[in-house]
């Protein structure tokens, strides 16, 4: 999917909201349990309900590679089973020398079809670039992340004065474009916004963390989004595991419209 | 497999190499291609050829997920195959959050079995500490890598003077032991050895980057060797590649048995 393909997206739903399809067997309402396939089956549900409220949806691959060569199989059919029109994206935090990088690169843009992929960049520019040549297809870096220990290395204060991470930004952001490369930065570090927006004024971010993590939507909106909104704001616990019921659909599909409805009113008055 | 286990292994063998099973079905012999199932019958015959020189295997995870489903029961059936006295390591390079952290090390050591698993460290501690809570495996940390990015950020320089790869070793050595952690270190990079042998005396390294990459077995034994060894070498292409040939398990044999005997004379002169 293109850069403006996906704006157009934001634009006719009113939402930049991405869904992660975390799906835990241990999570999941337990009348699903006794069925065929109950993860594949709870994923084709949480689709369903929240398709109209949401621009993305994003697996989190560790949870279909726990499962071995049949978690493989359960994400492929979950991904035929999402609209075309809806962006996706692989979480694999995936990073390696530009030979192997380059195989999993073929692996989510080919074998899997996903428009993008999150990568780990402490390798360097060999293990960011094959991300970056598949036409159409997103690379999304690490750039500052959601979680407690983002603060052991991306916080690391350069000879130079920049934080690390806005040494991986800035660098980063040269071996891509605007419309081949996005960045990862947690709703949690929302006020460090304001400095990433200074080095890439322009670019898609996936910023996770709003919700069970504790960021806000509304801080993340203050400092991060742009004339053509550039933001992806992921929630998967939140809409996941909304109710626990027979109808937990009805809980996923109102707390996925809920968050829509706050990005409405963002977007009316951008 | 134990710290213990391993040196008695490296003793015995008189060996610290591992054999990189990065199986690519366009480099393998053309006349397996025939066989119902071409990777996972050069990987047997490789280990047949290669088991009685080697301490490890490491089979980068990318060459089996760009399979899909199937590469999974391939690598599975790959570890069925390997003597349980030879240490197993997932080349994953993985890394997320907690919850998300405990799951891929839950895939490796519970599904697959295997001994340890490569991680990336730029999401920090709760990325890291799932890997070192299962008894007798190991989480090898990327501290210097042996690919060219590595200059990219690895060596960056900060305020109090260290280089990042430093710190990262530094701080990471602190939430593990030297028997549940050791770190990729490039034998490219052989001079930083000196450096990284006063922060982690004892660490196993795990060293990729001898022959296709051009590090130097000599140089990487001379300033990273202890009185443990605490060193496993890597080689990869040079061993599976040796040959195309039919008599391809030949040149392989002879490609890791002349790499051992190296070994051999390093460690007859500890």
């Amino acid at each position: 999917m293109t850069k403006e393909e996906l704006i157009q997206q934001i634009k006719k739903k009113q939402s930049f909201l991405c869904v992660g399809l975390d799906t835990d067997i241990n999570k999941i309402p337990k009348h699903l349990l006794q069925l065929e396939n109950p993860i594949l089956e709870f994923n084709k549900r949480i689709i369903d309900a929240t398709k109209n409220y949401c621009v993305a949806y994003k697996p989190n691959i560790a949870f279909y590679e726990s499962l071995g060569a049949k978690g493989w199989e359960i994400l492929q059919e979950t991904l035929a089973y999402i609209p075309k029109d809806i962006f996706t994206i692989a979480d694999a935090k995936r990073g390696d020398i530009g030979n192997t990088a380059n195989m999993y690169a073929r692996t989510f843009f080919e074998t899997y079809n996903f428009d993008a992929v999150t990568i780990a960049p402490y390798m360097g520019e060999d293990s960011v670039k094959p991300f970056l040549e598949f036409k159409n297809k997103w690379g999304i870096v690490l750039g500052l992340t959601s979680n407690q220990g983002a603060s052991d290395f991306q916080f690391s204060e350069l000879k130079d004065g920049q934080r690390l991470y806005e040494k991986v930004i800035r660098t980063t952001a040269n071996w891509g474009s605007e419309e081949n490369l996005m960045f990862v930065v947690g709703a949690t570090k929302a006020e460090s916004l304001v400095t990433i927006r200074k080095l890439i004024p322009n670019h898609f971010l996936l910023v996770p963390g709003v919700g069970a993590q504790g960021g806000s939507l509304e801080e993340v909106c203050k400092y991060g989004i742009t004339k053509d909104v550039s933001l992806l704001i992921n929630s998967s616990r939140g809409i996941l595991y909304a109710s626990n019921g027979v109808d937990f659909e009805t809980s996923s599909s109102e707390a996925a419209r809920k968050i829509q409805s706050e990005m409405k009113t963002i977007l009316e008055n951008l």
